[in-house]
């Protein structure tokens, strides 16, 4: 680590010029996070209003000609710069080419088209009837051709949407990672079922708990995980979420359904992954370009690794048991491994959300495979409910009775995110790749068997590997340079044999 | 009413320029609130820089070309606007005016000073040492003259700070104010001590109480009040206060002591009477220049009638007995007389903020005695403290023992809002006067014992007099409008005989 992160005087101006967009950027995720806790609810439509003027306003303010002046002067000098003011240029550049190539008529039109089509979703799937949501998922769907036009790609349109949302991501990455896992899941899954161990049904599914005493609970095991409250908080939302607004502030929020804890209890470890990697960015990054994590897809592993890696291994089921029994009567009479085969039961089941970790990803790879259609055209939009019970059918071997369960489950398309879902795969095989790269040092069974201590050795290596820089490097070069080699799903592969196989 | 509140073109094209600056706004009210209720510690940096990029930003925003020159071209029309359009035409223009004349130099040193003063104010606070706080307050008082002098004046330097938090206050109207209600309150005052009803201690003020009950209190107060909670909120922070973020969102906080709940409960019913203001600003003024209250006397009238006039009747104490009851014990024991007499205790008091509605202007009539002299030279900052103490003895016959009871205990010199002081005489008299109007009508004491019923009605008085017009018409206007005449410290005088001389 350089002593001086920014030394280059035209970073130094850029950093300053971009502290407005930043400080834009830290209201709106104060104001996403009010929306969806504390906000009353008559205060929607003046929230929207604020939202949508201040995102204008920040578009603007990063097509300022002094900023992009700035930035051009920058790349000039770009092999001289160190890494972190590469950064900085990297991650503006990406900003304001996008914006640039993006036209604001259709950026208006995605704006609204999407805006009315959430409540449009809502109403489709209570009512579990496509045909209601069809017409805009038609529109979505050629807004999304047209965002690849604008941006431009190489072989296929859909690269374009992957760049958006996991910088230089393509189908070949995806394609790779979906061949060397879907037939490997299904091996497992296979195995699983017919060996019993873990099970597909436990009876604390079934059990009802008390909300206060969930809360200690959940309070307890953030305190287990050495979450810095006097930085982060955890709230309440009917979507659990996390949201930074600044290396120094993280919130993150569960929901209590009041029955089957393990959905409160793993929300909250899952959000915590997020929050730690925004937490352990470098402080001398803070209010820069490169200040938060660098990609959704790098985001999803550090959530996963703590959810499922950590969180659902028997040393860490472990050290939870205590504070369970502390609070909840019922979970008393299980034993600690009783309570680890609850929280890794594995079946096929039809809701993404609710899917473990060996069939997880085949929700994902169906959705990449139906968007990837949509967008060339192979497959139309009436053809999607079809296509996707048939492909269900035939990876879970289990069909959706109806829209509801199948293609309405998930409410990312009426937002307008095609090309989202593959880095929820790709967060699963890196999580698994960082465990690797752990463990050439000590196992994580062994860390996490030393409680607090172990936990926060962990917490250290993940700064150091990941958390620490920031959106510094690109994701393909931080895995890179995180774990010695390119993205490589074997890794997820090995996890869970290792863990469903023995 | 008319129908269509905005009908001018260039008025339209104004608000619609505006919007970002309201939206900027509704952020910042957002950010304060959460500052000072659920921000974790660790934020409060990274917060303070967002804040003020915001703040510059802002103003940046008001004097965009564009929105001048649509402003002067209102300007040139402005006899033929309606009233509405010309409450834009004028907030908007004192808005441009007051930034144009301020260099930015200076309010860049203002925001430097008084970011440091805050912290040391507190430190020589607890320390009850003015000598620490006097260079900055020489500070303070030297950029207020040069404040006053940017801003231009008549007659005194003090008008022009004192138009900065009431449009169009001016010295002569406080001297008026002052010299009407100054020499009666004495005598009510005598009167109070030597006669015994209102007594100046209560048991009551000694009686712990568990925060959990108290909370359900004010929520049920709140109810009573017909608090609408789908557009409004209550929560904690360590000084209460009132923010909105839109005619749909406001939100007020209280705190608990554990002690002495008349506190809680009339901080609570004070700050709903600023929050009423701003609910029920007219629907059609949203995300305009002239959305919110008028002026920070207009307001206070609106929180004291709510807090003193209603809170501390004999009508409302009643309504409010059986609330009290249900969760306190030690209230159960007390008549509803008891209770009145008890919220109603009249002494000497050095602390402003604690004093009663009789002395409460001697401690606003010292502190706008000493700030126009320390404007003008006539009193020097070293000289403040025996000023100050001499001046307490005068008016209530007691003396501070040290600076931190004299003059320490407000925060407001160190925020450096020189000017701010007399806004609360000048609530306490407007609220009187408004009493009188409404009394017109029906009287105060017979609407309040409809409960319910009678307290809709009076809201929706106060909406129609004062309230709907949001910052239509400038305060002196508006008083005029709502109650046939200028500002009357006389109803003040007749309000403290009719409750305290009978």
């Amino acid at each position: 680590m350089v002593d001086q992160v920014f030394v280059d005087d035209t970073i130094k101006k850029l950093i300053e010029k971009y502290r407005v967009i930043w400080a834009i950027g830290h209201a709106q995720a104060l104001m996403g996070w009010d929306s969806e806790t504390y906000m009353p609810r008559e205060g929607a439509k003046e929230r929207s209003v604020a939202r949508a003027e201040l995102s204008v306003l920040s578009q603007q303010l990063v097509l300022r000609p002094e900023l992009v002046e700035l930035l051009e002067e920058a790349k000039k000098k770009v092999d001289s710069l160190n890494p972190y003011e590469k950064g900085v240029v990297r991650v503006l550049d990406r900003a304001v080419t996008q914006l640039k190539k993006l036209p604001p008529e259709h950026v208006y039109e995605y704006t609204k088209v999407t805006g009315e089509a959430v409540h449009v979703w809502v109403e489709a799937k209570q009512k579990s009837d496509f045909s209601k949501f069809k017409p805009y998922l038609e529109k979505i769907v050629d807004l999304a051709r047209k965002t690849a036009e604008y941006l431009g790609y190489e072989k296929h349109p859909y690269n374009a949407l992957l760049d958006i949302y996991e910088e230089g991501l393509t189908i070949d990455d995806m394609d790779r990672v979906f061949d060397a896992i879907i037939p490997h899941s299904k091996k497992v899954l296979e195995k699983v079922l017919s060996d019993g161990y873990y099970p597909s049904q436990h009876p604390l599914e079934k059990v009802s708990y008390d909300r206060e005493k969930m809360e200690k609970v959940n309070k307890e095991i953030l305190d287990l995980l050495g979450f810095p409250w006097d930085r982060a908080r955890l709230d309440v939302s009917p979507h659990p979420f996390t949201v930074n607004m600044g290396v120094k502030d993280v919130r993150i929020t569960t929901r209590y359904e009041g029955i089957n804890f393990k959905h409160t209890i793993y929300s909250v470890i899952h959000e915590f992954g997020h929050a730690l990697y925004e937490l352990q960015v470098d402080e001398k990054l803070a209010m820069t370009p490169i200040a938060g994590g660098v990609s959704l897809g790098v985001h999803e592993s550090q959530s996963r690794f703590w959810e499922n890696i950590v969180g659902r291994s028997m040393p860490f089921v472990t050290l939870m048991k205590p504070i369970l029994d502390k609070y909840l009567d019922f979970t008393r009479e299980y034993s600690a491994e009783e309570i680890y085969r609850y929280v890794n039961t594995v079946r096929p089941s039809l809701i993404r959300v609710e899917a473990d970790e060996v069939t997880y990803n085949f929700h994902i790879y169906l959705r990449y495979e139906i968007e990837k259609k949509l967008i060339t055209g192979e497959l139309n939009v009436d053809e999607v409910p079809v296509e996707w019970n048939n492909m269900m059918e035939k990876l879970l071997g289990i069909r959706p009775r109806n829209d509801a369960e199948g293609v309405l489950q998930d409410i990312h398309w009426s937002h307008g995110t095609i090309g989202y879902f593959p880095t929820y795969t790709l967060g699963n095989v890196i999580a698994a790749q960082i465990k690797q790269t752990i463990e050439s040092k000590e196992k994580l069974e062994e860390l996490l068997s030393q409680g607090t201590e172990g936990i926060t050795r962990l917490k250290d290596e993940l700064r150091k590997l990941v958390h620490m820089w920031g959106s510094t490097y690109p994701p393909k070069e931080l895995i890179k340079i995180a774990t010695g080699e390119e993205v490589n799903p074997e890794y997820f592969n090995q996890y869970l044999s290792s863990k469903y196989l023995k």
